[in-house]
């Protein structure tokens, strides 16, 4: 028979730390707790399969683990001197859930399991406090009938304040004994009312409803939801605990608290936290009542401060990581409820990885590896720029409950969050966020609450998630019917509506009115230095690149570690309003001496931007791509050219003059022009843009441009070479699916090439041509196409897009259908699909190399930055990745962490 | 020392009939020829491998080559008793080239090569023919004139007709030797004033000078335009034959002419041809003159045709098939000229291999595949219906020169043919064709010159193209520079212009005017027939379907021998017009209930068309894709919509009322409804069409579609299998690209299928669920995809377009840029891309069988009725290929031809 049960606490403990899988994380920890000598309330733990077993049991927990429970309740009683509904000397405990994966919230639990209308009465005799009792039996009914019975939190909180409201009482605590067993009265009508049944007096019906009822939660909304952003398995399950309960609200000499071992938010090595004294666990997480800091607790109960701080002191070096705990002081008692690894921002993350490899607590290598490269994003945000600051209205200051800066136009619901991010970026704002608000405050750009501290809910969720987090502001009224914020600036009062902008600075806690200009984040010094430095070393060799188009974003990417340039599109440059005039002359051209007329005028300034670019990437390689997108994206709009033509006849002299300032030409002259611009931009139309007249098909119809761009690219290279910068031009022929192609535009390129460096004397350049790989007949002949490219640069976004088929800018219509049923594993145009296009890459990287053995390949699709993505790059053996310039730290890292686990990856760039 | 020169005639002949890739095939002919005893006229053979070595040389033939050419030619002046250059006893020969694949007039010829001044004298002497002699040196020297010196035609024929003019002369016959003496001198002068030199009087210079012209027309533009179309390598090069002169025009007792020993456009077993009395073989072939039919020789000749007789017979024997010759009667002596394979219709292609093969002459296999798979195309095209040609005008009847009937627009030049073949069907007109006019040839539907006979430039290629064609139609007059065609009618004159309609049966050599209806050929008899039934022997289980959405195309498919439906597009039926307002009231419905409202109406619709499907299909299996393209091509237009919507508040009733119409609501309403259509319209707009909302993501987003077509399939297939039919349904779900999405669909099919045959008692009823393998994705990952998919079916239309990140509607535009560099083998929307495309077939076809061993595989592609295309779906073991009903005899044979020549196929399907 499987054991299904495991005790802990006493001197009886079953399981310990490495029992995730079966114990989930919680109960692990409570039973490596018990080991390690630290005072845990005594109780036991059922097993994440008992949930598997439970669904599968057609929704009812088997016999035969009931059986091994009630065994070690007995167990249990006998170590705590208590039993579970004995009127005389009542055993309470609490039920709650623990996954392998922390899931912070979002599954049920119930405390003060035990209490009923006779053992409320044991307790008062026994603890002299019946105030007390019968708020835990009011709090227990109501958590009961909550989770268990299914009954709205609403009704009770409305019975609650209407008892309140009869008894005068302006906060919880004010009520009386008395007014507590009249609610008692009243909660228990409720349920009889709902359920149609007395509220259970039986306490093992209790424990098995609670047990089932956390089992049941594992698959609410929002545990699917967070499992699905988190990618968590399904079927992993979570683990029961039943522990015995102790009170943190007792009475003044018994607390409760949360805190850490470091700051989360800084990563400082302070002992940080919060705390409340006659209160119990969740009155401090809910943020009902804003804590107190928990180095207060010195001044309150300094023995108990003292036994936690070496406790806790103790953990973090067992578990050798920063430790998130719960404790609670029961009649001066310390109890440790839960420790476990804290979750903290990337900044925290950095720090305290490099403090603890700098204390000796972890290696190097370790260090690396404990920094989720996603969250080096936090680090690399803009800030609030202070002097753009000045012109804005300061509404007050909150917690820094998570870093970076954040704009925004304002909603005040998590639906509202969703609905408006597609058209601007949104703050969500709320008195306090709640596990339900999850899907808001993703699609949010940064949060603000009234209420809560820096562990509340809003807190926790936005680190975990990344995004700027403001926490407590208690100075700004928010009204979430009226869709208000409202604050008092100088005595005077300013109310922001829905959708009026907001700034914020998750990492000093202000808050402004008004859109704020945001600075770059300097990744060259402090601890994030230090700790890149040291992934670097694990790196090697594998480069990391940046996608950059202008010096400006080069200089950027330098800044950020980039060795070189992996992607400028120059096609970015032909948008410029200084040169759309003749981008646009060239293709209204009518013939090739028309083209070259016009072409002549955008090669100075094209020479321009890539002198820039090689200046600022002095000694390391820039991959310019010659012109991609089809030609229409540079002339007026088809269906807006019909429109107007359609408008004209009837059109007033305003709209005329309106037509003639959009179209560039004199008002008299649209009756005529207008039709023979159309014929030429429906010449240019296409069914599909995608699959169409674009990327080296545009050079082989017009080869001139392809030898304009060839030649801006040299003469730039010369220009900057003869300065004493090293250049290394590596020009990409984009969109290649035949080796006849790369033959073709390659020819153009290394003639324009010979002869601007020959004229410079300059024959010795070091400089490659190759072709970005991002068709899949091109990843199929690769072996063919190495024989001319001297180099693949994975175009992942398009690659992705033929070998699925599927649009980009398209499947935005249908994404929710696909991601409702799990089609995708996720966003493909996001993280690189490995089964499909990852197959595609390798075997293109394979083929190349077989022709070409020394072949440079990286990767320059938005994948690039990605750090799965990155994983994969390493593995399958490219030579860099590139992507944006401030992914590049992130890239990097995620380079590293391959390194350290490599997957092959380094022998083959080096076979 | 390699060989370079091959003699052959006289007692002395060097090469043999195999060598045709060394002496080319008019080589290796005339030496196999002279061993088997026929009287060839007596020169040698310079090799293809020279030709290479002349290009490779600088344009300069090597002096080994001229040292062997010269001992050749001694040894020929010996055989012949007379000296190239003798003043006394003139050797004259020609030059001609002649590559190992047939090109009938690309290259260069020249004759007479010997005379100069002195030895037209000896010419004269000896023959007692002025007239002849002259005419022979004047002929010679715009010959050479033209295709040594390059000095145009026109510039020659300008001074014969001004000689003529002066002479009164009508015809070329008119001019006495006096005239042509007379023109001799002018043409000289011509020659000077071209080249600055004298007309080279030095025979040597004569001889080498032909021969490198030869070579270098291996290059011109018509020799490379026509080895692209029949994809002959350029490699290859041309021999060069230098033969004794021998003259059909000496008089009345000689005669020029050429023929095949059967019939070569019907296949009939009777000695066919043409020949001219006193004249050169080029006479015949260029139509100037209209030949005689060669039976009539028998009258003239009767011994030399008689010896013709014998001699073409033995050929044929020898060679093993219809033999195309040419030959000349030199004062009463016959010297055969040529022979080879003779091109043919594919009608009597058939006929003849079926003859032959009666006649024991060839093996069974041998006949099946001596038909290019291709040329059946011609026998299995529409002809023009009799019933409805009464109401047109016949304006005449020419040569039936290559059979099939053509309706389209006409137009007089090769270039308006190719310009206005992209509007409407054309069909090109002209007095007669010349090698130039072949690209306009490949663009028309069908070919009428009013002069020239069945073997004349326009007949020959057309029969090689299989474009039906009239020649020779005298009675009709062709103005090429007022682009018109008369024919005089009961008297009365019938004027046709550039884009009237015109209908001709290449068949019969019948024109119409006007647009005639067709009627379809009927495969299932006569020697087709039996054809086939061999082909089918050979073809084994390898199957052939058709693509058909209609009960009629089923029952044509059937005809013509298709063994099932490998593609049924549901949304042709949804396009009917008693459908489309349910289908758009489909697509404009705003929930779930509303849609199936609308699909209800729909479902007895596609019922019907499936029952009517099945029973046509009775013993065989019926494909049915599910819904597959993008929502929007069921509504209007948008831009249409956006142009109506902005000239509406300005549109006088009658456009309001057309716009009615359109849009189907009332006028009043137009100005509410429009704004609210155009609103639904945008939200189905898309990027990339292709690469959108379509195929099973339709039916992902909207379960209820593929619903409503499973219940529509399987009742159907209950009701027709209720009246005895053998029904096999296989549910095809389209554009899978990940196992994920064929699941979700397949559940619903199933579900479905289920239900309705467990209604109906027939739960054994034996289907397939399936999927369209047309997403690089689906075939990288076709391991999976197998796990559920019970049938492949590659639709390689879309394939090729993702593969190749390839629009074929936008492809159009630039086609031609590619076509001119090469950059691309063959059209990839007509061939399948083998190399790119075909690899991810093949990879496909493994990895899946690789899951499920007896995974049925099949191509609804439209490459699926392309020859080399169905070859390698035999090689990669699929177990059938599927295509228009009309290419199925084609697809039956290619799959014969490839079964014959086994790449491992067989053993792959059968694994």
């Amino acid at each position: 028979m499987s054991k299904h049960v495991y005790s802990f606490g006493g001197d009886y403990t079953e399981g310990d730390g490495k029992m995730k899988n079966i114990l989930g994380g919680k109960g692990a920890n409570l039973a490596e707790m018990c080991r390690t000598g630290v005072p845990v309330p005594p109780g036991f733990t059922i097993t994440c399969q008992v949930c598997n077993l439970y669904f599968e049991n057609g929704n009812k927990t088997p016999k035969e683990v009931n059986e091994q429970m009630y065994a070690a309740l007995d167990k249990l009683e006998e170590t705590m001197g208590k039993k579970l509904g004995d009127a005389a000397n009542p055993l309470l405990v609490s039920v709650r859930s623990g996954a392998p994966f922390s899931m912070p919230g979002m599954m049920d639990t119930i405390l003060n399991l035990g209490l009923n209308d006779k053992t409320v009465e044991g307790m008062v005799k026994k603890t002299s406090n019946p105030r007390f009792s019968y708020d835990s039996y009011r709090r227990f009914i109501q958590m009961f009938g909550n989770v268990v019975l299914d009954i709205e939190k609403d009704e009770f909180e409305h019975l609650l304040d209407a008892q309140k409201k009869k008894a005068k009482a302006k906060v919880d605590t004010d009520l009386t004994a008395d007014d507590l067993k009249a609610i008692i009265v009243e909660y228990k009508k409720l349920v009889k009312k709902k359920t149609g049944k007395d509220f259970p007096q039986e306490v093992k019906a209790q424990l098995e409803g609670a047990r089932d009822a956390v089992f049941r939660s594992w698959f609410n909304d929002r545990a699917k939801f967070y499992r699905k952003q988190n990618k968590i398995a399904d079927d992993l399950g979570t683990a029961v605990n039943v522990q015995s309960m102790v009170f943190g609200n007792m009475g003044d000499t018994s607390a409760t608290g949360v805190g850490f071992t470091r700051n989360p938010a800084t990563g400082d090595n302070e002992f940080y936290g919060e705390f409340l004294v006659n209160a119990q666990g969740e009155d401090v997480v809910a943020g009902i009542r804003t804590p107190r800091a928990i180095v207060q607790l010195g001044d309150v109960m300094p023995e108990a401060y003292q036994q936690l701080r070496d406790i806790t002191a103790k953990l973090e070096k067992h578990y050798r990581d920063i430790q998130d705990f719960e404790f609670t002081i029961e009649d001066t008692k310390l109890w440790m409820l839960q420790t476990r690894n804290g979750k903290r921002t990337g900044k925290a993350a950095v720090k305290i990885a490099v403090d603890h490899c700098n204390e000796g607590l972890i290696s190097k290598k370790e260090a690396v590896l404990r920094v989720d490269p996603n969250q080096l994003d936090q680090l690399l945000h803009p800030m609030l720029d202070p002097k753009a600051l000045k012109s804005l209205v300061k509404l007050g200051k909150g917690l820094p409950a998570s870093p970076g800066a954040a704009v925004g136009k304002i909603v005040f619901t998590a639906d509202a969050a969703v609905e408006q991010a597609t058209k601007a970026p949104v703050l969500l704002v709320r008195k306090e966020t709640a596990p339900d608000d999850i899907h808001g405050m993703e699609a949010a750009k940064g949060i603000l609450t009234s209420r809560g501290g820096m562990t509340s809910h809003a807190a926790v969720v936005a680190r975990g998630m990344g995004t700027p987090c403001v926490a407590g502001a208690e100075m700004v009224g928010v009204d979430e019917r009226s869709k208000t914020l409202t604050a008092t600036v100088d005595g005077k009062k300013v109310v922001l509506k829905e959708g009026d902008w907001l700034s914020l600075d998750g990492s000093t806690g202000e808050i402004f009115a008004g859109q704020a200009q945001t600075t770059e984040a300097d990744p060259s010094s402090g601890e994030l230095a230090q700790f890149m430095s040291w992934a670097d070393e694990f790196r090697g060799n594998f480069g990391v690149r940046a996608n950059a188009d202008i010096p400006r974003d080069a200089k950027t990417a330098r800044k950020f570690g980039a060795q070189g340039i992996g992607l400028c599109r120059t096609e970015h440059m032909f948008f410029g309003e200084d040169r759309l005039p003749f981008v646009q002359a060239m293709i209204l051209s009518e013939n090739e001496k028309d083209r070259r007329k016009a072409l002549l005028k955008l090669l100075p300034m094209q020479r321009a931007d890539f002198a820039g670019l090689f200046k600022a990437m002095d000694g390391f390689p820039v991959v310019i791509r010659t012109l991609d997108p089809p030609l229409h994206e540079f002339v007026p709009k088809r269906e807006e050219l019909m429109v107007d033509l359609a408008k004209l006849p009837h059109a007033d002299a305003k709209l005329k003059k309106e037509m003639a300032g959009r179209y560039k030409m004199p008002v008299g002259e649209l009756k005529k022009a207008l039709p023979a611009l159309l014929k030429r931009v429906e010449e240019l139309h296409e069914f599909n843009p995608m699959l169409g007249h674009r990327g080296c098909r545009l050079g082989i119809t017009y080869p001139e441009i392809t030898e304009m761009q060839a030649r801006a690219i040299f003469e730039a290279a010369v220009q900057v070479a003869k300065k004493g910068v090293k250049v290394i031009p590596e020009v990409m022929i984009p969109l290649i699916g035949s080796v006849a192609e790369l033959e073709n535009q390659k020819a153009i390129v290394k003639r324009v090439a010979e002869e601007v460096l020959e004229k410079a004397g300059m024959k010795k350049m070091h400089y490659l041509i190759g072709t970005m790989i991002e068709i899949p007949r091109a990843a199929l002949t690769a072996d063919k196409v190495a024989q001319e490219a001297e180099f693949f640069s994975f175009g992942t976004n398009d690659l992705t897009q033929t070998t699925m088929g599927l649009s980009r800018d398209d499947y935005t219509k249908f994404s929710k259908d696909y991601e409702n049923r799990k089609i995708f594993k996720a966003d493909p145009f996001a993280v690189l699909d490995q089964e499909g296009v990852g197959k595609l890459v390798k075997l293109a990287v394979d083929l190349g190399r077989s022709t070409r053995p020394d072949l440079e390949v990286g990767i320059c699709g938005e994948h690039g930055g990605e750090p799965s993505s990155v994983e994969f790059c390493y593995n399958v053996g490219m030579n860099y990745v590139s992507c944006s310039p401030f992914r590049v730290p992130i890239a990097r890292l995620a380079a590293a962490q391959a390194a350290l686990s490599d997957g092959g990856g380094e022998k083959m760039r080096t076979a």
